[in-house]
Parts: C-alpha cells; structure tokens; sequence
C-alpha cells in the first residue's frame, strides 16, 4: 500500500511538473524594510493599546475569569495587561513546530525559515469555466480537496475550501473533516465555528493519528478571527481552549479593513493587529504552555467609491511587509498574504492583484498561507481555474525562496567560458549540459510558444489551459492509502454525530 | 499657453486618478539579498571576466585603438583591463544624472533612490482588442505615444513604443522622433541603429534644447544591446561616442538568455552582464569622463519544452535582487525589469508573470525601466490593452515605494482609539475623516465590485475596461504646448533628411 502511495506520488510529480516537497525551507533573505526607529515606534503602539487602551474579550466569563486570576486588570470585560508579561507569555509558544499529516512524508514545519501553501477558505460561492458561478456544494467541496491534494505546490489543504453549502450548517463540519481525512494525506485544520465543532475536529483528529501521538505532537489546528476592534469573542477564546488545550494549534487572525475595523493606515492598522493577536497568543499560553500559536494579519485597503475591500493595493503589500518583521521580533510564527483579489473572474485583474499580494506575502517570510490559491471576489468565491491558476505561480514562489541566489562553483560556470568564444553561444557547452534540466522553473501552465503554435493550438487563455489542466487532474485522482479500521472508525464517528446532532441551516 | 498646459495635465490627473510625479522618489529600502562573501564571488567572477576571460569590440578599429592607448590588453579583438582600473573609470560617471524634458515639470532623475517608468520598446507588431494582431505602423506608434504621454504613470515616453513598419527603416527613425517630441513633452531616447541615426537623434535634441543646455545637461539618451555573451559589436560603441560625446546619456544592456548568451546559470549571467555592462561604460568613460550612462540587464530564462525565453519566473525574479544589489555597489543607475511576459494576449497569464517581474523590479530599486507597460508575446508585440493595463499597476508600485510605511504621530491614529469602542467602527473617526481621501491607491482598473453590480455593468473584465479606457483618453487627448519656431525647425529637419536618405526596408 505505501509503494503505491509512493508510485501514485511520484506520477503527480510528473504531472505538474514540480519538485514535491513537503514544504518550503527558505534560503533567500526575509525583505525587513522598517529601521529601528520605526520597529519602536510600532512596538510602542503595540504595547500602548494592550496596556492602556485593553481589548475586550466577550461573552466568555471562564476566559475573563482566567485573565482576572493571572493579574491582568478588567474593566467591565476589557483586559488591560503589562505589555512585558504579555510579550513574556508570547515568548513561551514555538517560534516554529511541526504539525503531523497522516502520511509522514508530508508533514509540514509552520514559522522560521518555512513556508506552507495551502488553499482558499471560508468561501461560499464556487465557479469554473463551463459550469459558472453557483453555491458551493460536497460535490465541489470534493473535487476541490482533491486537486488540493493532488497538486505539488500545495502543502496543506486547509478546510473551507468551499462551503458545502447543500449539507447542514450543524453537521458540515463533519463531511468536509472526513474528506480531508480520507481523500487527501496532506495537513488539514479544523473547525471553529462552536465549541462542539472544535471538539469533533479534535476528536476526528484522535482517530486518525492516536491519543498518544497527539499528546505530543501537533496534528490538526483551527484558524479563527477576531472581532477587530480590539473585540475577541468566545468563538476565539473556545477555539483556543479545545485545540491548545490537547496541545494542538490554533491561528488567531484579526482581519482589519483599514478605516472600518481598524483607523485608516496601514501602521495603526498592523500594530493594532499585532496587539489583538499577541493577546490572543497569551490566552492560548496560559491555557497550555508551548501550544503552537500563528500570528495572524489580514488586512485589506478600501475603494473610495464603494467601501468595498480591494486587494493587492500597495497598502496591504507594504503590511506584509511590516507584520513580516514584527512577527519575526516576536518570535512568531505568521500567517499573512494570500494570492487575494477583487476580481469576480480569472482576468488579468485577479492575476495582477494575487501576484503583487502573493509576492509581497513570500518575502514578508509568511509561514503558514492560507488563501495562497482559489480566492475570487474578495474570498467570495473559489475558483476551480484560479485554483489551479495560482498554485502553478506558487511553484515559482518556492523556487525564489528555496533557492536563492546559487553562487557556488558550479554556479559560476567558469568552464564554459573555456569553451565558448565572444558572440558565440553556451547550448552545447558541458556546462549546460550538466545543468539545463534543473536550471528553470518548468510551469504547467504559462504558454510560452510563438503565436504560430498558440494559434494553431487553439488560441487557448491561460483560464482554457487551467481547465483542461484541472479536469485532467480529477481524471488522474487516484485516494491516497489509508488504513481501512480508521477509515470505517472515522465513517463511523460521522454517522453517530450525525444522529445526534439536529439539521441546521444557520 | 503653459496655463492651458497646465489645465491639460490637470485634467489628466483627474481622469487618471492617481499623483502625477515626474519620477518616483523612494522611501521604501532596497531589498539586498546578497551577503557579503555572495558579493565578494560575484564581483570576483567580474574581474575574472574583464581580466582574464576578455570581451570582444568587434568591426571598430576606432574603439580598439582607444582601448590601446589607454593601456588594455589586447589580442586580436579581445580587450583585457585591470578590473580595478575599469572600476575606477566606471566611478567617473555619475551615480544620478538628470535627463531633462521639454517640459521642466517632466524632467527625470535617474539613479539614486529615484525610479523611472517607460514603456515597452522595439515590438513589430501591435495588437488591441477590436483591431486584433497586425504590424505596427505610424497611426498605432503615434496614439501609443499619446498614450504614454497622457498616463501619469509613465514618466518616459521610450522611442521604439511599436516599429512604425509603413515607414521605410532608413527614415523610420525621423517620424517617430518628431512625434515624441511634438506629440508629447515627457522625456524619450533617440536611435541608435546606425551612427547617423543616432546623430540625427542627437541634432533633432540640438534644436528642442539649444546647443547651450544640451552641452551641460542630458536630454537624450540612446539605449543599446552588447551582442552578449562578451561581443560588443560597433552599433554599441558608435552609439557610446555620439551621446557620450555630446555629454548625453547612454544604456547599455546585455540581453542573456541563461543557457544560451551565458551559462545555463543566474549567477553566472549576471555577473557576465555586469562584465559586459562596465566595460562599455568604461570605454564610455574614456570618451567623456561624467557622461550619464545607465547599467542594462535582461536576463530571461527558457522553456526546456521549446528552448523559447520565459519571463516573470523565478531565475530572472532572483537576477533582478541581485543585480539591484550590485549596481547600486559599483554606484551606476540601473535598468532591468519591466512587466514582462510571453503571454499573446492580455490573460491571466500575462498580468502573473509581468507582476511578478515587475514587483522585483520595483524590490530591486532598477533607476529607468524600460518596458514597463505594454509588453506581450516575448517584446514581440506591443499591446494598447496591456499598456493602459499595466500602468494602471505602475500607479500601485510608485506609492509602495514612494510611501513605504509612514510611522508618523497621525499615521499612529492614537485619537481615533478615543472614538471606537471594542467591536464598533473607524468609519465615522474623525481620524478617518481627515485622512480617508488619501489613505489609499485608487486603481482604475480594478473593479472591487460585487458580483451583482459587475454583472449589471456588462460583466467586462479587465481587458474591455482598458480598451474602453484608451479609447477614452485619446479622445480627450490635446498636444502639449510647443514653441512653433521650434516645431517648424524639427519638421524642417526631418524633411530635409528625407529628401536626402534612400527609403530602405531592411
């Protein structure tokens, strides 16, 4: 079963093209483009709102009582606490861990010099070329986790790749985590959306992996939000207690549209971010000491003539930017970014937009990438062509980071000259011999031919080429191996939750 | 006169919605992601390559005999220097010059922390979304000057913006000078196809400016390619002694397709380019110590597939950080980048890879950017769609760099945490009021919509808004104010040489 596993991987590897690997381990520089002086300006703002301004953490009396009892300082519910025990406490979570897949060989390293891609979450609506824009649903929740798995840039499948939005809200959970559980071996979250959600996914996860493994290690983690500004409610602070509270992870993200959730610029707007996160992080340490934490920032821009959010703007690229460094000073490890845009379908407007926010979320150092492919419509929709679009440009992104800039021996040819006179040319000299094979990124999808050839193809768009790419994809799709007892465990777990629990539809 | 001028270009502001610079001037740091001992292998390799490997000026005694007397090296046409000799002459030119403009307010500094957009240059053919794919010609050339003109984003009109292919080649050079210099008041190149070209590139120059500005000041420049790997050929020394030696300034670019102009290797193309490079702005420094001569490279990678070049990939991304890096050591303005792609049409593909060139290009801190907008199919076709399009995004990068993050007190928006409670909104802050005018790039192209109201505007992606959007601005398009003497004088001059060239068409 494992060398089928193996030959099943080693065939998608062919496929796309790209190297697999299980995540990105970075040797190019992080871009750090603050100076000292405004790196303490910022830290200044950042302990100022948790120590004077506070934050309020709502509806959640056990958290308030927490808080209360380590000597933070409450008025009505808004904790106000010494920034240095704060950083202190932050201080005791990993600057990077390891969360476990089902099969090994996929496991991912999350903060430091590591980088993980994984998919679009939380959309509703779903689209792809021929099929048109509709509700999410199983069927393309499936294939969505599918490509996910089945694509080499892609390191982790998230969970909300679409809403299923045919299945009851009060059991979803449930579907969606048995299909990343089965249809893919990748990494995966949970949910977050109540208590008993975050319990089933915690719970599922046991079966998969063993009380004992998850004891020490960490093998599924929930993304929440907060309530910006400067709100954290007991959707985030019941996330934090059941996963870190079994010693999993959790990502805390504030998403702040700068002027709406947040003042309008991008530096109050990252400090702020900082701080709400940073609090959340303490809570999640006294909780349970060295539960793996990510520092979340989701920050967008705003269009003047509709409020709406944009994405891809030079504001939340500088922010990259900033919270890359800041997170790093804190020794966090981050998630931003994200290939994010505004545009409703796979023109040039959705590309332009998701490689600027995409390329300043690579040199920010982000480590853990949600959204990095499938988002449309401000997240509204997945895309099944931006998708597989996107994770084809992730390729590139792994190579700049992975590599760097090669100056060793070899790099620097100096053979070829021996062999290659002015005005001549290096294609048949050893030295490219030895190195052509490996010397580019190959993509899958950008069409590199004369016009003769792109005609005589068709005239395909790069939308066409993903479709056909993704379709071929599914065709391909073979399960990856999996012990059949947790399989029927996991089926089985599903079934009686889904007997208890009542239909819901909100 | 000038007031109409400047209502025109008010007008244009307006209409274009972004800040009219003459050049960007940065406040963002440069991202420099070699360490020492990579820079220390880099310029090694360099010197290797001045001292030891050679470079070849080929068909002009003129040059090599230049090359002797100042005390080179040299066998057959090979020239060998004291690299530390060619350092010091490369020293001599300046490290930031001025080129001005017909109009003062348009005038560009280029070196620096200054950065300088212009668009694509040399493509035959033009292409545009009712018009389709043709051969350039003067009615295309003179409304993609227009074009340029208008757009507030480009700060340089370039010269070859589409080869007016219905003029002969041996006067093409006459009417597309005219037009830049009638058609427009920014600042443009000259030809330097042939010696006399260039020459009447530099006469024509003599009459806008005077012979007394033009003796001090840099109003022109020519832009040529070395016949890499390691052939300077004399098209490139000739057009080195007649800007130079009128004081004007000079690009030299290697262009190298790793693989086959160099090694199969970004290290080692780079610092070939570098070679390449300083050695022609050392000869032009023998020519006239302080001549303005701007660093070219252009570097792509290739399609294992069709040996066919590829653009906005990871090696040529890399190559950009680290030419930036060693320019700005060896203290020369730089040009590389530019929104590349080997896209045929406006798609998805074409706005991911030029982003992504473009975005380290930006990161890179390259000082003149050719071929910043408008560039399709490998820079063999000009585009009026990708033109309008990727300026649009030029407007997102000049705030990123001419921002940068603003840590100031009212950026801090303290004040406005006075007036929001946890969980409430900025919208109404009095900090939001003051500043939301300003806080954010307003595209416009990038519709940030909903899905209901783009459907209800005709569901036009990015491609048709920028063909209606052209349209548009050559609609309004008025010529900028000119002194008629002058005018009379240049068409007087592009007459006479008319009568005396012979059409030719190679």
């Amino acid at each position: 079963m494992a060398r089928r596993a193996r030959a099943s991987r080693a065939r998608q590897t062919a496929e796309t093209g790209a190297p697999a690997s299980p995540h990105i381990q970075r040797r190019l520089p992080f871009f750090d483009p603050l100076d000292e002086e405004q790196i303490a300006t910022l830290e200044a703002q950042v302990d100022w709102i948790i120590q004077d301004v506070g934050i309020a953490f709502r509806d959640d009396p056990v958290a308030l009582d927490l808080w209360r009892e380590k000597g933070a300082r409450i008025e009505d519910d808004i904790v106000r606490a010494d920034a240095a025990w704060i950083r202190d406490l932050c201080a005791k979570a990993p600057s990077q861990f390891t969360q476990l897949a089902r099969n090994p060989e996929r496991s991912v390293i999350i903060g430091g010099p590591h980088q993980v891609f994984a998919p679009i979450y939380g959309a509703p609506f779903v689209r792809d070329l021929e099929g048109g824009r509709r509700y999410g649903d199983m069927d393309s929740f499936e294939k969505l986790v599918k490509l996910a798995y089945l694509h080499p840039n892609l390191h982790h499948t998230g969970l909300v790749i679409v809403e299923p939005c045919d299945v009851p809200v009060s059991k979803r959970h449930l579907d969606m985590l048995f299909a990343h559980m089965t249809l893919s071996d990748k990494p995966h979250l949970g949910a977050i959306t109540e208590m008993s959600r975050a319990q089933d996914s915690v719970d599922m996860a046991e079966i998969v992996f063993g009380a004992d493994v998850m004891e020490n290690n960490c093998v599924i983690m929930g993304n929440v939000n907060t309530n910006s500004p400067l709100l954290v409610d007991k959707v985030v602070t019941e996330a934090i207690r059941t996963y870190c509270g079994r010693g999993q992870g959790i990502v805390v993200v504030p998403f702040i549209l700068s002027g709406a959730m947040g003042p309008v610029s991008t530096a109050a707007s990252v400090a702020q971010a900082m701080a709400e996160a940073m609090m959340c992080c303490a809570y999640a340490q006294m909780i349970r000491p060295g539960a793996p934490f990510v520092l979340g920032n989701f920050l967008s821009s705003m269009s003047l003539k509709s409020g709406a959010p944009t994405f891809g703007m030079p504001e939340p690229v500088i922010s990259n930017y900033a919270i890359g460094q800041l997170a790093r000073r804190v020794g966090l490890p981050l998630r931003c970014g994200g290939s994010l845009t505004a545009s409703k379908i796979e023109d040039a407007q959705a590309a332009y937009e998701s490689a600027d926010s995409m390329h300043s979320t690579m040199l920010a150092g982000a480590n853990f990438v949600l959204h990095s492919a499938g988002w449309l419509e401000g997240g509204l929709c997945t895309g099944f062509e931006k998708l597989i679009m996107d994770a084809d440009r992730l390729g590139s992104y792994q190579k700049v980071l992975s590599q760097g800039l090669d100056t060793g021996d070899e790099a620097l040819a100096r053979d070829a000259y021996g062999e290659v006179a002015p005005g001549g040319h290096f294609l048949g000299s050893g030295h490219t011999m030895r190195n052509y094979q490996t010397a580019f990124y190959e993509p899958a999808l950008s069409d590199s031919e004369n016009v003769e050839s792109w005609e005589e193809g068709g005239s395909k768009d790069m939308r066409r080429r993903a479709y056909e790419r993704w379709n071929a994809m599914l065709d391909a799709y073979e399960p990856p191996a999996m012990n059949q007892g947790v399989r029927e465990e996991l089926a089985a777990y599903v079934a009686r939750r889904k007997e208890e629990l009542p239909d819901a539809w909100y």
